[in-house]
């Protein structure tokens, strides 16, 4: 085992305040598995199109001084941390890890798409440059060079047994995230979706694939299959803590920090916030709720009564509350396996950081 | 081995003239493979939207008489054949077969996105009833199900070692055909394409998966390098001939036959007939094309105009030599691997059917 660098305090740069030590500790990894090992030649299409989205590269091609300037790479990070956490070494997770940023980029193409966004990070989106056919077909194109990179855990040693249960559990995540994408469709336009049901749509679209993460850096690191499955269920917890945060900042975020151009509420996304205001208010304050949903366009003065409902139905406590019991059920669940007590305090790290994080 | 039906003449049903006995032989077991292996639950979105695309459902879900009614399953049918024709139960070949047939599905389903393509098969296309957003999502999901059907090749007996090796030849062909999209979708509005510049373009888009199937069964009956290097040349070769006739019918094709409802010229599609009437006209011809395919809509006059400059610098001539050309290079290919005479004939017959069918 080598690069095991537990407890050597590193500062974050450039990542904002409260970022754990693991997220830089791996960034640079991260970024030359993706620029070194990853197969996106440069001035070629569709690769330019990728190139851009992940910051690379402007809109000719041209590579951007700063790579990657935009992500805090979570899924690789949190890949690496869970083989480095079970002692092996973490560049062994190294093509897992650049699979997991790869096809998270690959579902924000295509959810731009979707959503009709023509934003993301303060650029125009990919679809908004290019149009919905290249968009598409780049975000194909990334999804396949995720797979790709995966048949380098066997230059790191790992037999084929283990890659291709990796590439296994890689595939059933990636399909509840498409699932998750298309409930989350399926949600537009109907005020009545309740919180079970909300919740059960975010566990499969943002949840899988954070859950997935843990569970790659446990099967590349672990033979052990308790061990693998407290990692997943500890991923499962912190796909909620994560998304629920998302959501919050959605509603309250800033904009600068987030990088959005209008709240979720004016864009009328269902998100936790919604829902839970929806499914708690009562009499004149519900009927306002309805009527204000079943517009087109919502004014300022709507938004306005909408963040005063939920002000008073304590939306907010709520989504905190439901977070720090998930974040409580990622510690516990990791409790039965032996881990280095600095390890363990990193994951606490992690936990306290979604829970607060304001980007 | 097992069910080896070689040289047992079975007369095609409703399959149309002149297609070669190995895909009647084959289609029962690819129907079962994909109707019982593969999971596409009913009356569950967005396996609804699948399930009609693949002609299993109509648009409320509810399960068509018969299955896969519109398709030959050439791609399956190949894949099985080169199993076979090595002298391997193409049994262990299915999930292989199945997978192929399914991202040939996704990729007809965001094609027809990326075309505006309202109907197929003289059916509304997926994204004309249920919307772009739900289409695209669909296509995702019918990708990763096509995935996780390659794991049922361990069930099948076949070796990590050998299924991954599966894996990766497949994710590099969808890639290649995901390119071939791209440059098809970059062509669009360029008059100026070369011939070579094209057929580079096909040999992807179409090429890619057709050349897979072969390669893939071979790859799971034999563990001989050249054999199945062998198989992959023919494959190539099999592409060309494919989507050269497919490029002919789209001019000269029976509407009937095809289901197009308007031809590819009118429809000012990049094909291989207009690229080489394009390259081979001169003079007034010439200038006759230029301006045509300078307007936003074709006239029922320009389409005639364009027929007959390509009868004049012998177009269809040009594309039956360079598809007879291409069939023969296919034989060729496996001219150094040992078959059973009837596996060498059904691969004559294969190249027959495919320089003449009509459908």
């Amino acid at each position: 085992m080598s690069g095991n660098i537990f407890g050597q305090p590193i500062a974050s740069r450039d990542l904002g305040p409260g970022l754990p030590a693991m997220f830089d500790r791996y960034k640079s990894r991260v970024e030359q598995e993706l620029s070194r090992s990853v197969r996106l030649p440069e001035g070629t299409d569709p690769y330019t199109l990728i190139r851009y989205h992940l910051g690379w590269a402007d809109q000719r091609g041209v590579t951007a001084r700063s790579a990657i300037s935009q992500g805090k790479a979570m899924r690789p990070t949190l890949c690496l941390f869970a083989c480095e956490a079970l002692e092996e070494d973490p560049d062994r997770a190294l093509p897992a890890a650049a699979a997991l940023e790869l096809i998270h980029n690959f579902s924000l193409i295509h959810d731009d798409i979707q959503d009709g966004d023509a934003t993301r990070h303060h650029r125009p989106t990919v679809w908004a440059v290019w149009g919905v056919a290249k968009a598409l077909v780049a975000g194909n194109v990334l999804r396949a060079v995720a797979d790709m990179s995966l048949s380098g855990l066997l230059d790191k040693g790992l037999d084929p047994d283990r890659t291709l249960m990796v590439t296994e559990v890689l595939t059933e995540a990636y399909l509840e995230m498409i699932e998750g994408q298309y409930l989350d469709i399926s949600f537009e336009g109907r005020p009545d979706i309740g919180m079970s049901e909300y919740l059960a749509m975010i566990s499969r679209k943002t949840g899988a694939l954070i859950r997935c993460s843990l569970n790659l850096g446990a099967v590349i690191a672990s033979h052990d299959s308790r061990t693998i499955e407290s990692f997943r269920e500890c991923g499962r917890s912190l796909g909620y803590v994560f998304q629920i945060r998302d959501d919050v900042m959605g509603v309250w975020g800033d904009l600068e920090l987030t990088g959005k151009p209008v709240g979720d509420i004016q864009r009328k996304k269902n998100s936790l916030p919604v829902v839970h205001a929806m499914s708690q208010a009562k009499g004149q304050d519900k009927d306002a709720l309805v009527g204000i949903y079943e517009k087109q366009h919502l004014t300022d003065d709507d938004v306005a009564t909408v963040l005063d409902v939920m002000e008073r139905v304590d939306t907010r406590g709520f989504a905190s509350r439901l977070a720090a019991e998930h974040g409580e059920q990622a510690l516990e669940a990791l409790s039965g396996v032996e881990l280095a007590p600095e390890a363990r305090r990193e994951v606490e790290d992690l936990v306290d950081f979604l829970l607060v994080r304001d980007h």
